[in-house]
This record gives structure tokens, sequence and C-alpha cells, in this order.
């Protein structure tokens, strides 16, 4: 299937079922990736605390977990979520915000990989190779790597672990080791305004909870999203009015938007 | 006196005495609640720490306790800083977002109500069936029951515990038990939007920070809510676009805009 | 140098050198202050729990510590990184919201100043005073004092500490003791939306990651922020729609802005 209509039919797949994407997050972009859930079409619940979160799960169509602020009880009760999302075949997406840059991001989401079925990874290219357990040049949450020079080592993590991963930057890269696409939409202000990666990642739990094969949904996710971003910044004057227009960019998204502005390449 | 005077006087009323309202709350409105609680003309204040939690009260006109995204030790909080504005004669205002969904919400709605005396609850149908011990139709934070599949049962626990009860949806009812209120103000794209019902309750707290009798704060803050949330409707292009919006329609309410606006029916 | 002159001067440092700007802040504003700091040409990161945040310091430029929703964790989390931050001679900015309202914010404030060597401590009137020992007549996280009425405490405090102070209201004024500057730009509309103060505490954190000298960065970040503030009141309807335009108009800021309104006034 063409991957701008892999796009626009799984947002008509988020748009018929309005699945539950339960996000285990930060505490900076809740506000904003809940109201990107809802703009997908899709119904955000948050809830960290671990004598819930794995009740909660069942709901879902999809679990999100973002280690962006994350303290040991948060990754506990990802890892206890986690669990519950495999025993009931429901899609685990992991954003491994900052792994990397501090010791604690790099073993918990080591752990995190250790402990639970991952479906879905999306990351800078810095944090896609700590996950690999290779030195990315990683500062913070930032990192300063091509997503050219990783390809390789993301395909044969892609191979090894069964996870589709996706790289994301000027260009997306997603992979599950065996079929690469490349995408290049979005809009160089999405770097500009806080929590879009994170944004990116619940897009792209929103099709998972909607679409059956994880490559599909990862890619589709990520055109729309970037394709929103391109609209948006068309309509914004900065980074500030940037966001609402995202928002409402998201909620506008069909099929004939998505099929005149996808623009991937088939890299594998 | 008119549902749409009741609402325009306490507007007046926070306006003039710029009440603080103390929000115990849920991480993904936090931002937002404190800026509905501004654009009102009221002062938030969220001080979610039990170590000072019941001390800021004494600065509050109101409390409104909200467990969207809970664990014990804000459970804990929230009950302390109840039994503190009870012993002051604060109204405490509670928000059980998510009670029914998972046995967490459901007991820590429980606790809370059988600690600390509630003055009173906005929820949407599931929420509140939830605390009557009934069986709502709950999926996470979501209901889908009617407003109107249970107007007997709210009447009956509005009288039987007596709180005001605000349950929320398209048309909003309001009770306490011997009079019933109607309100069908409001715009379907507030549902598209994170904490719109988070943000209503934040409209009830400041009213019942400055309105004597919480069935009238209750009424006429929801009113408001929904009048500018029609407002804001009418000048934004999406879900986005609408929360600024949304903000600067509270800060512009008045009474000719109120007067104007307002659809309600007496029930009883 | 002259103030407008330090303002644009730190502004291009800040965008030519992008620093990383470590905030241990309050929930209800780390979006809001992350979107802040990437408009100021900075690049935020939070990571609030001890186990990293020590770690996170050494890639920052300058450390925000904002008590706006504290527990003891966080507390401890913030020396530990101030500790870190003192060692690596990184500048450290303390944001002492609500300090004198409750005994946990004025105690949690003073332990901090105690144990860590604080560069710039920027808050309102009655925070500042709560600092110094003095009784403010502080109502939540208001304050109810006017800033000349404590320019002669906080010029004592300022020389007694070594601390760059900033007392922010309607005029600004900010001292190290030996030169004072006050400075009277800035929109009443800021008031009206939460965590403006918080903003001006992480614009000050930006300049202070570019700038050595801590008054030159205090004081060019408050003309900036209080510039950027009217440029967006004039473009908003209100302060939902101010939020969005305020970031927009912090990243449009360039010298001949900043030249052309920059109003200030050298008091010693």
């Amino acid at each position: 299937m063409k991957p701008a209509l892999i796009a626009s039919n799984g947002l008509a797949a988020i748009r018929e079922h309005h699945p539950m994407v339960h996000h285990i997050t930060n505490s900076v972009v809740m506000n904003f990736t809940a109201n990107v859930t809802l703009c997908m079409g899709a119904a955000p619940v948050m809830a960290p605390c671990i004598d819930e979160s794995p009740e909660m799960v069942q709901f879902a169509g999809a679990l999100l977990l973002n280690i962006g602020t994350l303290d040991h009880t948060l990754i506990d009760s990802m890892i206890a979520a986690g669990k519950k999302a495999n025993e009931l075949a429901i899609p685990v997406v992991l954003d491994p915000v900052g792994a990397g840059a501090t010791s604690l991001r790099t073993n918990s989401a080591n752990r995190i990989i250790s402990e639970v079925d991952i479906s879905i990874v999306r990351g800078n290219p810095g944090e896609i190779l700590a996950l690999a357990g290779k030195h990315g040049k990683v500062r913070g949450v930032d990192s300063i790597d091509t997503i050219y020079d990783c390809i390789e080592i993301v395909s044969s993590l892609a191979l090894e672990t069964g996870w589709v991963i996706a790289v994301t930057g000027s260009t997306d890269i997603v992979t599950d080791g065996t079929r690469m696409v490349g995408i290049n939409n979005g809009h160089p202000i999405m770097s500009r305004v806080t929590g879009t990666g994170c944004a990116a990642t619940t897009a792209v739990a929103c099709y998972a909870a909607a679409v059956e094969d994880c490559f599909e949904a990862t890619t589709g996710a990520l055109i729309s999203f970037g394709i929103a971003g391109e609209c948006a910044a068309e309509k914004c004057k900065g980074p500030g009015t940037f966001v609402p227009q995202l928002l409402d960019a998201l909620a506008d998204l069909d099929e004939e938007i998505i099929g005149r502005r996808a623009r991937t390449e088939v890299l594998l």
C-alpha cells in the first residue's frame, strides 16, 4: 500500500473507533499530548499511579511510555502497565526521551525494554543509539547526530529486537528491519516548540491503537503528524501561535490533504 | 432569581472580591485551569503537598479537589486540606475524574466523600453514578450514559448527601435534591479539548468562593462557562484555537452576554 | 553599557550559543516555561528526579529552581542539583514562589539559600521580603506590597547575600546592592496569565546562561521579557490569546525592537 494511503486509512480507522490511548508520560507535555490525542480522533487517558496504571490498560488500544520526567515510581508503573499490555496483546509504544543523557534515563529505558515487549520506539538519533548501546552524542534531551548516520545500526536493532523503530528529525526514518521508509514531511518550526517529539509519539500510539501492522501505523502517523505541522506552519506567525494551529491542523487532516502532501521514499 | 441573573451577579462578585481558589488537581490541566481561574476574576493557588495544603486553605474562598491523576499521597493531601476547609467553613468542590473506571479512582473518591464534607460535586453521568454506588458504564474517564437517564438517582443522591450535584454533558443538570435546573449552553467542540470538564469544575469553585448558596453558585458557573464556550466556538477554527479563545471569552463575559445567551429550564 | 544594549547583546549571545537551561520547577508552568526557553533561543531540560538532576546540570548553562509546587523530594533534588551547579560554577537562579505564604515554602526557600550559593533571585515584593526575614503581607502566591516600599531592604539583602535580586511588578527593580536599575516595560495583562512571573525567571536563567555578569543578565532578561509582553498585548484580544502571542513576540525580539521600546532608569 502507498504510504499516503496507509496514513489516510489509519486516520479513518482512528476516527471510526476512537480508541483510548493510555499515556504514562512526562509532566511537561501532558496537556499538549492529551489534546493531540483528541485531535487525532482518539481518547487520551493518563493514569500514572501503579495502583491503577495496569487496570487502566484494559480500556486502551495502545499504551504509550515516555520517560521525559521520570522517577523510580513512574518507571515501576510503566513496567507494570507494560506487562499488562503484553498480556492483553495491546501495543506498547516507547519514547525514550533523553536516553543517553543521564544514567537514570539510559538505565530506565533499558529496564523497560528488558521487562516489557515493546512494539514501537520513537526517538531522535541519539536516543535510539543509546538504546542500541552505542555512544550517541547526546546533550540532554537533544542530539547532534544526523539520521542517515545511523540507518544501519537502526536496521540491525530493529531486526534484533523485533521493534518498529522511528528515528525522527528533518527526515523521519521508519523501519522494522525488513522494510524502511523515509518521510520528508514536517517543518523546522516544530523543533522550536517543546514536546513536538513527544506529540509525534502520541500520533504513533493513536495509529497503533487502530492499525494492526505496527510498521504501517508508525509510517502513517509520522506522515500525518508531519503534514499537520506543515499546514500549521503556513498559518502561524511563530512558535507560540504554531501550537493551536497544529492541533487544528491535526483535527482538519483528511485524505485529500494527506494525498497531496505526503512526501516519502521507500528505502528498503 | 432568574438563572441568568444568578450567573451575572456571581461573576460580578468574583470580580469584586478576587477570591483565591485552592486547587489540588491533576497534572494534565493545571495550567489550563489556573488560567481559567484568572480569567473568571479569581486567583488560583495549587499547593499539592500535604505539608502545606491545609495551611494554604486558610487563604482560599473555595477548595477544589480533582482526582484526575491521583496517587495515595495526593489523596491524603486532599483529605487533610478538605478537613481544614470544613473547619473553616470553606466550600469544597469535588471533581471525581474517572470514578468508576478503576478501583483506585472509585475507592479514592469514596474515601474523600466519607472523610470530607463536600459542598458540590461535578462530573459526567458515569462518574456521578459511580459515587452513587451504581454501575455506570464508564470507560476510562469517559462515560456513555446520557444525563436524563440518571436524573432520579442524582436527585436522591443529592438529598441523601446534602451535596449540590452537577452532571454535565450536552445538557448540564444541577440539583440539590429540592431544586433542579437544566442548562443548555456550551458547544460540542468542548468535548474535543482536554480538561474542559475540569475547567467547568474550576468555574464552579470560583463561583462557590463568591456566592453563598452552592446551588446558585454551581448553576451560575455552568451557565457562564457554557456561554464562554459558545462564544469561543464562534471565533475558533478548531479545538486548538478554541482554548485561547475560551480563556478570552471567559475574561470578556458580562451581564449583557449572559442575559442574551443563557438557556436554562427549571426542572424541579 | 546602556540597559537596552545589555538586553540585545544578551539575546544575541543566547541565540548564538543555545545554552541549555535546566529547570527544576512547578508542574503548573512546565510547558509554558519550556516554550519560553525555546523562544528565547535556549534549550530547556526538566529533570526533577534527584537521581539525575545533578548529573543533568553538567550540560546546563544555568540552573533554575522554582518552588511553585514543591514537596520534600523535589527540594532535596533542587539542593543536590544546586550544589553540583556551584561545583561547576554554573549560575543558579531561584524563584521563591509563595515564600511567606506557608511555612513549607518559607522553610524550603530558606533551606535552599542556606545550602546552595544562589546567583540570582526573582520574586514579587512579598516573596523577597520573606527571604529577608521580613513579614511581607503575602496572600498565597500573591503579594500586596508595592515595589518601592522595599527598595532599601532589597539593597541591603543583595549586599549581605551577594545575590542579584529582581523584584518584579508594574516596575521591575534589579540590584546587586551597588547597582540598581528600574524597568518600566511590561503590560498589566501579564498579571492575568498564570506563570508570567515564573516565565520571567526563565528569561533571566536563559540570559544568565549566556551573559557573565548576573546583574546585566537579569536586567537584560527583564527588559526583553517585558517588551515581548508589550508586543503581545498589542496583538492579543485577551489573556488567552496573549500566551501564544507572547511566545511569538519572544521569538521575534531583536535589537531594533529592544532599542526602541526599552524603558529603564538607573536608580543606583
